[in-house]
Parts: C-alpha cells; structure tokens; sequence
C-alpha cells in the first residue's frame, strides 16, 4: 500500500519534484468528518485535501454491513480518482463496519477513527475505565469496546441519540442541549463506571459540543477527542512516509475540495459550522442509490 | 383505478364470496406511518392491513424528487404485490413528493396525508391563519402551504427537526421535549400568525406527542392530527367503494402483516411505541439501495 504514496509527482511543468505536498481524501457520510478535517488542517497544513460527503444516502446507521461497505468504497475510490494519497474514514460508522474492506479495496493507506481513539484512552487512563459516547449504531456495533478491550481496557459504551441532532440544529450552546448531555452522562457514569476516568467522543459531530460536554463531565475526566487524535495520527502517518515538504510549500494554505451526493446549498451552510472556515469548492455527485 | 377495487374476491374453497373485507397497504419511510395505521384500525377496523416500512433508506428527507418517487413506487408495488387493493402514503415527505408518481403508477386508489390534513384544517379555522408543523423536509416542499393556500388559507410552515429524534428517544412526555416544543411553537406563533387558530401535525411522528403538544399550544388552538384526518379520508373513500362487510365480518380482528427493510427486531421495538399494539408479524425485505 505504501506504494501509493511513493509516486514521484511531476510538477505542473513536468519537471520532477519531490517530495511535494500530499493529497489527503476525507470520508464521511455526512457532515461529521469536519471536525476531524478541522484538526487535520490544524496539525498537517502542509496537505492538500478532498472531503467526500455522502449526504444522500446518510445516516450509515440504519444500513446494514453489505450497504455500507459498499457505500465507502465507492466514496473511497471516488477519492482516490481526485488524488487522494491516503485516506481518512471520518466515520464512526463506516470505520466501525468497514474499515477492513475500505483498506482492503484501496490503493493507498487507510485511518480509521476508532483506533486512534481507542489508543489515546488508553495513554489517558490510570484506572483502566473508559466511557465512550456515539451514536446508536457506533455503540451498537461495540467496535469501541472491542478496540478498548483489546488493550486491558474496561469500557461502558452510551449512546447518545438526540446530540446528532441537537447539533445540526445548531443548538451547541443552548441550555437544552446541556441538559439532555448531563441526562446521558449520568447514566453513563454510574455504579461500576462512576469513577471512569477517561471519555472518548466516539462520535464525529461531538467536537463541536465539547466545551459543553467539559461542563457537564465530573472534573477528573480526561476527554479524548477522537476528531483530534484522529488527525495525529495521520500526521504521524504522513511523517513516516512522506519527508517533511520544503519552506515555500510550509506557507501554501491547504486547498480544499468538497464533494456532496446531496445539495451543494446545504453542505456549504451546515458544513462551515462543522469546520469553522468558508467551504467555496463544493461539487454535487449523483450516484446511484 | 376504481376496478381493482371492485374485483371480486373469492372464499378459499374457490365460492364466490362478496364484498369481503378489503386490504389496505400502509407506505411509510419508517415508523411515523403506524400512527396512521393505528387511527385506521379504529377507524376501519373491517380491514385487513399490509405495512411497508423502508427502514433500510430512511430518511428519505435527504434525498432527491428523483431517488424518493423510485423508492415509494417500489414499495407501493411491494404492497400491491401483498394483496393491497388501496395504498396509504402515510409518510409526509413522500406524499409531498411523490404522490403524483406513486398514483400513476399505482393500479388502485391511493391516499396521502397532506390532502386530508389540509382539508380538515380549512374545515376548523375561522381566521383563515394556519400554523403547520412538520420535518424541515415536508417544510421545504411547502406541500401543506400550497394545499392550505389553494383553500384560501394562509399557511405559516415551521420545522421542528427535533422532534422526531425526540419521539425516537421515547421521550414523548419529557420535560426536554416539551421545552423544545415551546421554544418551536414560540417562533411558530409569532407575528402575523400569533393568533393563528388552527395547527396541523405534518409529521406523521406528531400523534404521539399529541398530548405534550396540546400543553404547549396556546388554547384557542385547534390541533389536526394528520394521521386522524388520513384516515378518516380513508373511511370515506372505502364507504364509497366497498358495501358493509357482514356482521360476522365486523367482528373479526384486521390482520396485520408488516415489512421492513431495515432490522426485524428494531421494527418490532421501535413500531409497538407508535402503533400502540403488539406488532408480532414483520418480515424483512431486501431491496437494492
């Protein structure tokens, strides 16, 4: 796989140059992958990047395995066709389900959400108990907890259906919103996993709640954004595989493309909120349902 | 359309046997069209009743004319194919969308909601000011005003995408929900609509918040339950197509068979909550996505 990104890029007058600055493709189903393109833009400025919005056919959570592994890898090739040298599956969903057939269909490499945040709870945590909040069908799945688990990890796994929601509403800091987080985390930080020392935001849009959630989270709990770590972990990624790119190229600002299987309309005035700049380049995709 | 429903049915020894009690197929994206489904079984209990939930693809909210008029025109055929000799649209979005297109391709009579809702509040205003609450989807069509207005009504349309998580939540008498319904219902009777006198329920998710909603609204409002309105509509059009069953008729229970194309176990759960009975014969479909 490591391959793919060894291509010996020419430079627009065909001149050899390297190494120049990578192209990094960002998958979602929806709006959520963002945050994590957000804190990718923060860490690793000096990429290029394609964010691929399945709007359409969102959410990935009522689909089955077969769906949705069908629906990223046609979002991962897509990606791929405009460049990308690597893909993030920015996806709680898809990473859960499909992670493996993703990596196994592409050309180059692939990062997950899951792991990255599996691994930084574990840095994080002195007691060994870690909640996690996602979606119902992140929880569902238990990929968190099969992740956390595997590294000695105890893990309480809650979903939290109505945060999703609250956030495209754009409630992310009314008083509505702080309650129905503070209902959620006290059923999730209760008998055995009262003293959980570690939070893992095991879902793509709760970055943007995470003042919000610092509030309403006992006082020793360390949150892990799964957004950020995330993002470290393609810049570490990128740092093994790609030599860090000259001074002129460090002062370029990323560019951006944007692709969305639903109205381009919807994706730049939701998504701005998500990635706190302006989203120009969109693009609409038609593909078959 | 009217001969598929005057086709003469036969007893299983093969005896001519007329009228029998007809079947009605009931089309919703999810779980809201059970609400219109349990109005029908009080309403028309003399029938027998085929439920499609394309649960596999919802929200069709998100997706495009195009996408939602193939969807609804392959499930009204999944329900004919099922013995449907009247099909319900029980689901706003599709109804707002696809209505034409499902009766044209449709070989028996079909109903939506919209018409019956619209009919019903033209029947109860005085002040010709109508407040009609619904998704941001059905909103956007501008179904209901377009129906309201060719009434000589007019229509303030506010969406309330809160509300259907909520009800998915099971939080239909919680305190969250009934600050969230009046910070909506605020903004909704406001200006020129303050002293509207008349609110449609646009989401067929609405019945089951009937109450809290009613709490929340101010008196003088008179609230249309879509669901109610639909089938009534119905009745009506049954009454004209289908003679009285016989006594021995009456007395038998409707027979319900359900198909969902998303998880059995989750439509059984989630369903009884909207339908208020026990939901015991569901199948899955699998329709390509």
């Amino acid at each position: 796989m490591k391959d793919a990104m060894r291509a010996e890029p020419t430079a627009s007058d065909g001149s050899p140059k390297a190494p120049r600055r990578p192209t990094i493709g960002v998958f979602d189903s929806g709006f959520g992958g963002l945050t994590v393109l957000k804190a990718l833009l923060e860490l690793v400025p000096d990429a290029d990047y394609v964010y691929f919005g399945d709007t359409a056919r969102l959410p990935y959570g009522s689909k089955s395995v077969e769906t949705v592994g069908r629906y990223a890898v046609e979002a991962a090739h897509y990606l791929e066709s405009h460049g990308a040298q690597m893909l993030v599956i920015a996806c709680n969903t898809a990473t859960a389900l499909a992670l493996d057939r993703i990596t196994s269909a592409a050309h180059v490499p692939v990062v997950g959400v899951i792991e990255p945040g599996a691994e930084a709870a574990a840095l994080s945590t002195k007691n060994q108990k870690i909640v996690v909040i996602g979606t119902d069908a992140t929880v569902s799945s238990h990929a968190y907890r099969t992740a956390l688990e595997a590294r000695g990890l105890s893990a309480r796994e809650k979903a939290c259906p109505l945060l999703v929601p609250l956030v495209e509403e754009g409630w992310v800091e009314h008083a509505v919103t702080e309650q129905v987080a503070h209902i959620y985390l006290t059923e999730a930080f209760a008998d055995g996993f009262r003293n959980a020392d570690t939070m893992v935001l095991g879902c793509t849009h709760y970055p943007l709640l995470k003042s919000l959630l610092r509030r309403v989270t006992p006082d020793h709990v360390n949150i892990v954004d799964s957004a950020e770590t995330t993002a470290r972990a393609v810049a570490s990624h990128l740092g093994q595989l790609v030599p860090a790119a000259g001074q002129e190229e460090r002062r370029a600002l990323p560019r951006m493309k944007f692709f969305a299987t639903d109205s381009v309309e919807k994706f730049r005035r939701l998504g701005e909120r998500f990635l706190g700049h302006p989203i120009v380049d969109v693009q609409h995709v038609d593909l078959k349902e």
